[in-house]
């Protein structure tokens, strides 16, 4: 009867050592790796009854097709070879330079040898990520910031600290307070992350002085500053600041991407470093994907060679701009006065505060059937705040569906707002 | 005088916690992340009055590059809403089904939905890494092995374990051992790790009856199986046994890619794994790059649906063929009668063994004298091992070129060898 038990079972499997479940298999970090809310979301929002205000992605139909086509068939014609082989695991040389351009916009002065190519931004997260973050590190970040962002920095067990954002971006003093505090904890602060040109999830741009004083702040306390630039183009009524990277190529780290300005489906993304730290970055970068793709560097240093790019980003500008004015008139139009919201200058993104007795994680089941859908605001927290707020997208319906999504997601507030106040007062 | 001593500062800024050094800011696991000797070696070797056997780079010369154009222009013009676009995070749905006519032809039954599209196969490696890999988990691999594995293993803090290899691949009586003796160290082994087709850096073949014994060992010792397999259809002579995923889909995560079929450019590759391990790597891949670019996958998969690729693949083992020949019949002639080499039947690679007493890394800068560039043994192991073999390539040079190589190095082993045993008569 002995080899039967489960005692000597276990004892046997002991001795071999083989592992008893999956979830033993897995490394520690595996643990966190578990969907989020947004993503079974973006599987309703993509059917085309409803209207999206809820993704992120860029509206193409300003770019002309024809003139993509050609760009990619002469590369693939005159340059064939380099542009379908593997390359530089730092990126292509003339990207590079051409990047330097695309930067001096904002400001940037900057050495190509001090750029790395990435698949995407998101890519740059994650590597910098990889260098800095040891499991109980603490990145400070935006109160909201960026849901992919909070992701990787999930994924690399930091401990994210939000710190208080307004209209006008991040608040200096809540930075230092927040650094004084993470400090007297004994936790290390391994960078701070900010996107303060129309920033995702708010819309609000950082002004210059408040640049600067966040500089000196970062500076002073030894912290890295990630500045996140995918929107900095994008500004509708007049040109954003000049990039944080601009005023300080010391302690800024500077994620530019092509995915708002050209195209996503590119994949082409770039870290501007101190050059203290390009090399791990490089090593990293090869470890994760070998080199980024000749192909699509290629094909956007063509475009960026030959196009008339800068009037290709105006034409993404007056598209957005009439997006984001529908969008506002509106939530004027059909939202209850006890709702408010950013009103962005550029960007992709409002960020609406409705009263905090409704709860839009809930409230979305509701939204889908009105066919509308939007991101609740706690995706973009790492600690469950947020639970008042949305997150609406103008960036890619046409301004009649942005007007109809808006108006059925204020007739469902509405709603929400009777039916709320109404127990309330049953309750009462 | 308080104020300046050493020990007072020291003091303050362990109060404010600012970092004293840029090392200090650094994660644990960046200390690793340190320049190869390979990566200097593959500047030289660049230099077009080098030979350079170096590299792996695919031989592009087959590939019709009209042909290509015209399959991306198409792209664009038809769809280029979607092949400009952000995309799945798991991988474009219609490529995921034409990967699975691709593995059929090795054997593999899948179902689409265990697809994990990557950015080439490395990506592939970082994100099994991430999932599994604690630091000082053990990683079994072959001895040798590829170089970019070890990288990605080392970037985890995995400790590699090499597995005896001879000319028919990784040897089942040594895997078992290797298995006894780490976890009778009290370690965990997360995954085997190994490249059955024509391997990287030997060019061995692993056999149909072994594979079934790997399998058997690994699936009793609950350590799951990463079968690498860029090469598989690149078989000169005769088609590779069935892939070991055909034999075991519970227990194999099998890594393909596009880089050696059709364009490393593109940075296409895939993962099929045990659809337990799915939704992790999913979730890890969107953290790392957010999706695969739309635009190569469709490129690839536009190709794949409407060019001849079964007969382009024919094209490149053909012209793969002839260089193998080149490289075998010039090593008989040019190399001294102590050295000894693997006869690969496909893929890109010869191993190389010298006598013990040289030592391949010391001997490159002779090599680049001669005009001629290889890989050092040393690169493909974890632990200094390989002094004395050499790792050639005869992918990219034509016939002629590898020729030319490899009398050269020829020349120089033969000095090297005389050199060294000279020296050993004046000692003795």
């Amino acid at each position: 009867m002995w080899h039967t038990s489960p005692m000597s079972e276990l004892i046997s499997r002991h001795q071999t050592g083989a592992p008893q479940n999956l979830e033993e298999r897995f490394a520690l970090r595996a643990a966190g790796m578990q969907p989020s809310e947004i993503r079974s979301l973006f599987a309703v929002a993509s059917r085309p009854e409803i209207v999206s205000l809820a993704g992120g992605m860029p509206n193409l139909s300003a770019l002309p097709m024809d003139m993509m086509a050609s760009v990619v068939s002469d590369l693939i014609l005159t340059n064939g070879a380099e542009a379908l082989q593997y390359g530089s695991g730092q990126g292509h040389p003339l990207l590079r330079e051409q990047i330097c351009d695309v930067m001096a916009l904002e400001g940037i002065r900057a050495n190509p040898d001090d750029i790395i190519v990435t698949t995407g931004s998101q890519q740059a997260l994650d590597l910098i990520s990889r260098i800095f973050i040891d499991p109980g590190d603490v990145v400070l970040v935006e109160a909201p910031s960026y849901v992919g962002a909070l992701g990787t920095f999930h994924q690399y067990e930091a401990q994210v600290v939000h710190v208080e954002l307004d209209e006008q971006g991040l608040v200096p003093q809540a930075l230092r307070d927040a650094i004084v505090g993470v400090r007297a904890a004994g936790k290390k602060i391994k960078f701070l992350y900010l996107i303060p040109n129309y920033q995702n999830p708010t819309g609000a741009l950082l002004p210059a002085d408040r640049r600067t004083e966040i500089l000196e702040i970062c500076r002073e306390a030894g912290i890295f500053v990630v500045e996140d630039n995918p929107y900095g183009l994008l500004g509708f009524d007049r040109p954003s600041p000049n990039a944080m990277r601009a005023e300080d190529s010391e302690n800024v780290i500077y994620l530019g991407t092509f995915s708002k300005t050209i195209a996503p489906g590119l994949r082409v993304g770039w870290a501007l470093v101190p050059p203290s730290l390009k090399e791990k970055l490089v090593i990293a970068s090869e470890s994760s994907i070998l080199c980024p793709s000749n192909f699509a560097q290629l094909t956007i240093s063509r475009y960026l060679a030959d196009q008339p790019w800068r009037d290709q980003i105006a034409s993404f500008c007056d598209l957005y701009k009439v997006r984001r004015d529908a969008m506002l008139e509106s939530l004027e139009e059909y939202f209850p006065a006890s709702a408010t919201w950013t009103k962005p200058g550029g960007g992709f993104y409002v960020w609406v505060n409705l009263p905090p007795e409704i709860d839009t994680k809930l409230m979305v089941p509701k939204a889908i059937v009105a066919k509308v859908a939007y991101v609740p605001g706690t995706a973009f927290y790492a600690d469950g705040f947020g639970t008042w707020a949305m997150r609406l997208s103008f960036c890619h319906p046409t301004p009649e569906r942005i007007r109809d999504g808006v108006k059925a997601l204020g007739g469902v507030v509405k709603q929400e707002i009777a039916r709320r106040s109404s127990a309330f007062e049953i309750k009462s």
